[in-house]
C-alpha cells in the first residue's frame, strides 16, 4: 500500500527525530520554559525579521486557531472565514465552543477577498448581531491554493480599514512558501498579519506548531490562555527541540527542504496527471492535489493506494485528494501514475 | 407621528394591564411558583390538548430560544436554521455564546424545507464537524410568511427521520394562527414540534412568553437552566397573570382577538398598497408587510410615520417594513394609505 | 396569612404602577432607546453627581451581575466573592456558565475585607491558576449587613492597589442607604466602585435594575453584551418609566421612601424580638432579619405567617428569615410580635 | 545541577523512545485510528479486566480532566473537588471555561471523604444553585497521598448513593499502584470509578495519557468532544505506540517498572531525611516528598539542586517539594542527602 492520504501519516523526519533523541536525557524546566523553546523562538524572530513578536509553541493547529481567537475576541465578537476554512469545516465547532460565531463566506478557491469581507460585514448592523473582529485565512488554503503577496496586502489593508485583526493559519505554510507560484516570503506573512503560525505537524515534526503574535495582543497573558484551553505541554521543550531542528539555517533549513520536497513530489504527480488528461477540482500549486477520476478507476486504485475521496461522486466522476509528505518517494509517485495510466487506457 | 415600526412600541393591551392592576397587591411566592403561573400553564395545556407538556414562563423570545437550545444540546452539537432566522440574525450570537454553532441555510421566504435540512446535514460527516441536533424555525417567519400544516408535517417527519429536535419560535404565533392562509392550529403546532413558545410581548403583553416542552427533554431540570441563563424573574407571577388574561377562553380569548386585530389592520394596509400598485418584498399574510417604495416617497413618509427601512436602496427603490399591533387603529392605516396615494400620484 | 418571605411577593408600589398605567398607550422605540430610559438615566447621573457614567436598564439582578462580569473579564480571569455572595450562592453557576471562576472567601457577616482579598490573591501565582480581576460585593450583603464608608474606601483602595475592579450588587441598595447605621450615600457607592446597580425589584418596581458603569469599561459595546446575554427587553421603556417614578426627587424620591418604610417595618420587628429576648443570626440593620427561634415555635408560627427557614435546626433552634417590603404594614409586624410573644410564654 | 523539580524534566524513558524510533517510518491513518492505538487499548482492557470500557488516548492530563467533565456534565451541573485538586489548583480555570463550577472542599491530606461530599451537597438546595454531578479525585493526590481500597469503595458507594459520577485523575497513577502502602490495584481503580486515566507523561512517556471510560457515558461521541476541545492529535498513533511500549507485560510492564523506580528513589530520600530528623508536610508514600527545611539550608541547597519551594516560609522554615522520575539515579539521591547532612550539622 502506498500512502497519499495525508502529510501526517508517518512519524517525524529523521533529522527531527535525531534532535529529539540527542536531547532526550537533558533535564529542563517544564511547560515551554526551557532553553530549546527560547532558542527556537529566537530563530523564528530572526527568520521573520521582527524581534518584537511573541512566539508560543503549541500542540496542534486547532489549538493555535482557537486559543488565539478566544484570547483576542470580546464575548460579542465574531470571526469571518471561508466556509471551506479549517476553523469552520474541520474543528467540530471548537471556536463556537468558546462562545463566538464564525460568519462564513462562499469563497471561490477557498480564498477570502476584500469584497467578501465587506459583504460579511453587511450582516453586522448594530447590537443585535455579533461584531466581526477577526478574519481567518489559511496559507495555503484547505484547497491547496495560495494567496499572492498583492492579495495578502489587499486583505490586510481591508482588515485595518474595517478594524479587524487578520490571522493566517499556516498548517502547511512551508508548502505555500516554497511552491512555484508563491511571491510572499515568511517576512511578508508576518508583516501582513496580526498573528500566524508555522505548522510543524505537516512539515516533518512529530507534532507542534509555532504561533507568532504581534506584541500586546493578549496583554502578556497568552500563556494563561494556553493553559486555560488545555494546550500546555508538560514536556514543552519537545516542540522547541523540533523547531530548532527544523528552522536552523533560515530559508535553507530543514523546514524549507521538507516543504520543497513535498511540492516536488506533488509536481511530479500533477504533471503526470495532466499528461493523462485528468482535470482537477481547483488549481492547487502546493502539496495537495484534487484530480477528478472516474469512479471505477478510483475504486481500483484504492487496492494499492490510500487516499481520500474529497467529494461525492457526480456524473460518474469523483474528486480525490492526493497529499505528498516528507516521506513521499519519487518511486511512489511514479507507481501511482503508472497504475493510473494503465487504468485510464482501458 | 403614526407608528408602524413594531408590535412592541406600546405597553400592554388594556385588558392585560387591568389584570396586572387587579392582582398587584396579592402576596405570592416568587420565581414563577405561584397560582397564576400554575393556572396559566393549565390554560395552555388545555388549549393544545396535551396535559403532559411542561410550560415555563420566560422573560422574552431570545431567552426562550437560547435557554431551550442550550439545555438540550450536547457540547458537540449544532442548530440548523435559516440565515434569516431570528436566532442567527438578531440575537448577537447568543446561541454561539452557549458554545454551539448555527448551521445556516439560504431559505427562500425565510422557510426551511426537508431538502434544506438534508443539505445542511451534508456538512456533517464525522467527529471533525459538529453534529446537528436541533432545527430552529419561526412561525410566522421573520419575513412574515407561514408554514402550512403539510409543510410542518414534512419538516417534523424529516427531523424524526434524521434524529433532530424541532423547535418553533412563536414570537408572533398569534399572527400566524389567525391569518387567512393558515391551516395549522395551535394543537398542530404542539403536535408537530418538540418545543415551541407562545409569544406574549408582540401580542399584547408587557413582556413574557410561554415556552412549551415535550416532557423529559431536560431531565426535569429546566428551571435550573432558566436560572443559570439569568432568565428567572423574581416576581415571576407577572407573566402568569398576563397569560391568564390573554388565554382564558381558548380560541376566543384575548390572545386570538389581538392577533386577529393585528392581521386585520395589516390586511387593510396590504389591500390599499396593492390598489396603489405597490409590489412587496416577499409575500407575508401576517402583520408584517414589506412594500417596496421609491426612495423619495419613503423619505417624505418618514415625516409623519415611523417605520424601518428593511433593506438598502436599490435602483431608487427601498423595501420598508410596516408592522401592525394591538393598538393600531383603522384610521392610522387609512391615513398612511391616503398619504402614500398622494405621494405616488406626484 | 401574613407574608415576611421576601420583598418581591407583591406587584409594584402603587405609584410605580400608576406611572406604567399613565404611559401605557404611548408609542416609543424599543430596546431601551426611548425618552423614559434617557430621562431615568439622567436622574441617576444627577443623583450620583457624575455625568460621565453609563447607565443601562436591566431585567434583574442576576443579569446585572453576570452581564457586567462577563463583559469585563478576559477568559483567563476570575471573580473574588464571599461564599455567601449572591453571585456564588444563588445564581446556579451563571457566572461560571460564562467561563469564569468565582474564588470564594469565608467572609464573616458576609463582608469581604482587604485582608480576605489579599488571601484570595495568594491562590493566584502564575499562568497555572486564573487571574483574579474583579471583586464582587453586595450592599447590603445577603445577610443584611452593610459596609461602612471607611470599609468601602479600604476595599476600593485595595482593589486599585491590586489591579482589580470593584463591583457592588445593589439588589437592596435602598435598604442600605436608608438604614440607621449607614454613612455611605449613593455618591459614595458610585465613587467607591467601578460599577454598581440600583435595585428596583426589591424596592417597589415590578422588575428592573439600573446598572451604572464607569465609562470605557466595555468599549461602548455594553448593549451588544446585554443582547448577547439574552437580557434586552423589547419594551425596554418599562424599566425607564419605573425608574423615573422611583427616582424623581433624589433622596426624597419614592425609592428612598420605600426603602425607609422597609427599614422602619424591620426595626419594629427587630425591637420587638429583642424585647422578647430573641437572639439573631448576624446583626442586620436592614430589612432582612434572622431571628433564632425554637423549632416548635417556628412550626406554629408558620400556620399564620409565611417566611423561610434560613438554616437547619441545631440544638432545637432554627434561624428564620423575615423580610419587610414596600407593602408591609405596621399591623402585620405587630401581629407577628403578638403571636410570637404568646408562643414564647408557653 | 541535580533535578528533583518534577517527573517531566527529561524526555521519554529509553524504551519508550526506542518504540517511537522503530515505528517512525510506518504509514498509518491519523487521529488515533491506527493499529497501535487499537492494540494499546486492548492491552489496557486486559490489564483492568474489563472489555467493555472505552479507551481514548489524550495529549495531557488537563485535556483528560476537562474533556471528560465537559462531556458528561449538563450546563447546570458542577464538580466536587478538593481545593488542592489539580482541576481547581493548577488548570487556570479550564473547567469553569467550559461553563461549570468546581465546588471546593477543604480536604485534609488532599483526600476527599464521603463526609466532605455530603457537606458539599449541602450547598445544593434547588434550582438556585448548580447541581453537583461529578466527583473529582486524584490517585495519588497532589500531595502524594493515596486512597486505600476501602476509602475508594466508600467514596464510590457515596457517589452512587447521591447520583454522582466518580472520576480519578491518574497523572501519577503508577506511583500509587506501586507504592508500599497501596492495596488498590488497577482493576480496583477501574471498578471503583466511572472514568480514570493512566498517566503517561509523568511515568516515562514523552507525553500522552490513556483515558478509560465506562461505556455509554458520552453517547459514543467522545471523539467529537476530543476534537471540539482541541485535543485530537493528527499523528495520534504516537500515544498508542508509547502505551504499547509502556503496558506490554501487565504488572511486570515498563510502566510498573518505571513507577517502582520512582518510588524506590523517593524512599531513599525519605528514609535519609527521616534519619536527618527532618519533618514533612503531609505524609506522602509516593514519588513526591515535602520535607520542611530551614530557609538558610534551602537557599544553599538551591545552588546544586533544582526543586520548588512548596509554600511560603513560616517561622524560618520552608516546605520544599522533591520529585523523583524515571531518570533519577541513586547517586543523585545520595548526593542530596549528603549535602543536606552537611548543611544540617552546621
Amino acid at each position: 500500500m502506498i500512502f497519499f492520504n495525508s502529510d501526517y501519516n508517518q512519524g517525524a523526519h529523521p533529522e527531527v527525530l535525531e534532535a529529539l533523541i540527542k536531547t532526550n536525557s537533558e533535564h529542563t524546566d517544564g511547560y515551554g520554559l526551557d532553553p530549546h523553546c527560547e532558542n527556537a523562538a529566537k530563530l523564528i524572530r530572526e527568520l521573520i525579521g521582527d524581534e518584537t513578536r511573541e512566539v508560543h509553541f503549541m500542540i496542534g493547529g486547532t489549538p493555535c486557531n482557537i486559543t488565539f481567537a478566544a484570547a483576542v475576541l470580546k464575548p460579542w465578537q465574531s470571526v469571518i472565514a471561508a466556509r471551506t476554512g479549517h476553523i469552520y469545516f474541520h474543528e467540530t465547532g471548537a471556536l463556537e465552543g468558546t462562545g463566538h460565531r464564525i460568519v462564513t463566506a462562499e469563497a471561490p478557491n477557498g480564498k477570502l477577498t476584500p469584497g467578501l469581507i465587506d459583504r460579511a460585514l453587511e450582516e453586522y448592523q448594530d447590537e443585535h448581531t455579533p461584531e466581526p473582529a477577526l478574519v481567518y485565512i489559511s496559507q495555503p488554503t484547505e484547497l491547496g491554493t495560495i494567496y499572492k503577496k498583492a492579495e495578502l496586502k489587499a486583505l490586510y489593508a481591508k482588515c485595518r480599514e474595517r478594524g479587524l485583526l487578520l490571522y493566517i493559519d499556516g498548517a502547511r505554510l512551508g508548502a505555500a512558501l516554497t511552491c512555484g507560484e508563491n511571491d510572499a516570503d515568511i517576512r511578508d506573512i508576518a508583516a501582513l498579519s496580526d498573528a500566524f503560525y508555522i505548522g510543524g505537524t505537516k512539515n516533518g515534526a512529530l507534532f507542534g506548531e509555532a504561533l507568532v503574535l504581534r506584541p500586546g495582543l493578549c496583554e502578556g497573558r497568552f500563556r494563561h490562555m494556553i493553559k486555560r484551553q488545555c494546550g500546555m505541554l508538560a514536556k514543552g521543550r519537545l516542540i522547541g527541540v523540533q523547531f530548532e531542528a527544523l528552522l536552523a539555517g533560515g530559508e535553507e533549513s530543514l523546514y524549507y527542504r521538507i516543504a520543497r520536497h513535498e511540492n516536488e513530489m506533488a509536481s511530479i504527480l500533477r504533471e503526470g496527471l495532466i499528461r493523462l488528461g485528468v482535470r482537477f477540482d481547483g488549481d492547487s500549486p502546493t502539496n495537495q492535489l484534487f484530480p477528478i477520476l472516474p469512479a471505477g478507476v478510483v475504486n481500483t486504485l484504492k487496492q494499492d493506494f490510500f487516499f481520500y475521496e474529497w467529494r461525492r461522486e457526480k456524473d460518474g466522476m469523483i474528486p480525490i485528494r492526493l497529499v505528498t509528505s516528507w516521506g513521499t518517494e519519487r518511486s511512489e509517485a511514479d507507481a501511482f501514475l503508472k497504475r493510473l495510466g494503465e487504468l485510464m487506457q482501458k
